[in-house]
């Protein structure tokens, strides 16, 4: 269902031929690869692929929040750069913490070179992060970063603590979600406003804008996980489910009392074979749950745009507009 | 031989009666304790125990050198909390790479809760110095710290790829040590110096002294680990080079020829079984370079002294010449 949507959208969709940032994003591409070639040999060759292969969504939110409130300047690529930084090296840890051997279509750090190299890689990251935020002062934007990379951890906390728990509740998966997810989406938008010196207010609807499409982002992620292709998203297929992380499709299903006594005693070992993750996939399958989730992401993309009510108009509010619409329909 | 001489240099040298920081430091563990109280539950116990476990070398370093120049400010205590806090992030971390079961007498974060849960501990670890450097405008300190753990992890990278390589040499031992253990000392006195707004050139002799001793530091650390106990070190015996990793003592006794072409069979299947290990550690005891390796760490103790010469002599002066003698003396 979700591919189908998807390519017909993305033909209509070329938000950067349409307004270009391509520009930025190729200076950001720039900084990167100089961060690459500061680095040591031993994890050089892998993070120059790894670095430069995201797709920039939190760099473009960056800069199209800035745009929003005045032309490009420095500081908006220069947290632009953090941000794609703060991003990789998270997925790197988050790797070794998940045990993942596969993610955007390549080998993950920790599986080629091990825990030792993906450790020491996403501290070397996160650390040239912060040299950047403070030789060029941007001391508001570290706050907001700072703030992301805590909530970051506890959220990564409360999904591990919530393993295989079936009682999960929605309330729960939100508060995941928006430690894990959302708040650096957040604090990217709110990090580009404030490189354009928007007013505070203004920074307050731009991070409110970044917290919505964060859920409606963790939201499509997840339901991608069962639902999308490997060679689309770039790992595995069901992940999640197989390492006991119940996801919100999950947490509809189970809150089916009949499925949930069923899965009750399946689930209490902590181990999730590949009978039981079949079984849960045909059970969300047949439930009609994935379009209840859908349009719950839905819900989140449009209280996102509301966000941006207040902000004056221009090209790059209508695309931080397409940009969340296309959140909806990405297969990847 | 290390523990005979330091019984009785410890008995009667007692810095903290004879001039009292124990006040700032029991502010220092105060704060750490409430760093604790702010993480997620699933690591709180632990890092508990762990943050509040050690040394306080570091702070101590920071204190030291800020009162130098200044009275007690409140700036030296929070680059003292963030040295603390550095460092344990660090070891945290480095407990994942040298997949070590034990550190300061207890269990590590790894081997109880996973490298997950170590991994996030550290990470948050980093985050929440930043915060405190951020929030207190410590911008300058700040340079130092980001120097630092990028030095920090380039050192360990630089360990990895030496790890039982024969032919490495006692400058490339040096590069690594001065990376690994010394940068982060050397931050800990220029932010100390730098929080009491001592010039740029006291801030300068602070980082020497900083270094210097840091390179002896890890060269008693280095002989402790084939020498010393595992109740007085407080993790098992000769784990470096159970590891592959040849630290001062090995590389002067693989510069024996004789010694080299007998290990240079033995060490090519990259494994350290104990028979060698034991065989090693029999040669190292019967060649003589021990005391050798002692005097080089004596050598920087010296270097770290005059290194102080040009700052206003004063009781915490006496007391980091002191603090550096006692370097030469540790059991643990």
């Amino acid at each position: 269902m979700l591919s189908t949507q998807n390519n017909a959208f993305v033909e209509n969709l070329d938000i950067e031929n349409l307004y270009d940032i391509t520009g930025a994003i190729k200076i950001v591409e720039n900084r990167l690869s100089s961060i690459v070639e500061e680095c040591d040999d031993f994890i050089k060759v892998l993070l120059r692929k790894f670095l430069l292969s995201g797709k920039k969504i939190r760099p473009k939110l960056v800069l199209l929040s800035g745009l929003c409130f005045s032309a490009m300047n420095d500081e908006m690529i220069n947290s632009a750069v953090v941000a794609e930084v703060i991003h990789t090296a998270s997925l790197i840890h988050d790797d070794i913490i998940d045990k993942s051997d596969y993610r955007r279509n390549m080998p993950t750090v920790n599986s080629l070179l091990g825990n030792h190299a993906a450790v020491l890689a996403g501290d070397f990251l996160f650390a040239k992060a912060f040299e950047i935020l403070s030789k060029n002062k941007l001391y508001k934007q570290m706050e907001y970063v700072v703030t992301a990379i805590q909530e970051l951890c506890a959220g990564e906390m409360l999904q591990a603590r919530d393993l295989f728990n079936i009682k999960v509740s929605e309330d729960h998966y939100f508060e995941r979600i928006s430690k894990k997810t959302a708040s650096l989406l957040s604090a990217c938008c709110k990090a580009g406003a404030q490189s354009s010196n928007a007013s505070v207010d203004e920074i307050k609807k731009m991070g409110e804008y970044g917290i919505f499409i964060g859920y409606a982002f963790q939201i499509i992620d997840d339901l991608l996980d069962v639902m999308g292709k490997k060679e689309m998203i770039g790992k595995p297929l069901a992940q999640d489910i197989e390492q006991g992380n119940l996801t919100l499709p999950f947490i509809y299903l189970l809150q089916n009392p009949r499925i949930k006594d069923k899965y009750m005693t399946k689930l209490k070992d902590k181990t999730i074979t590949k009978d039981i993750k079949l079984e849960l996939i045909n059970d969300l399958e047949q439930s009609g749950i994935i379009t209840e989730v859908y349009q719950k992401a839905t819900y989140f993309v449009q209280k996102a745009k509301e966000a941006l009510d207040g902000i004056p108009d221009s090209v790059y509010k209508t695309m931080l507009m397409r940009l969340s619409d296309e959140v909806l329909y990405r297969t990847f």
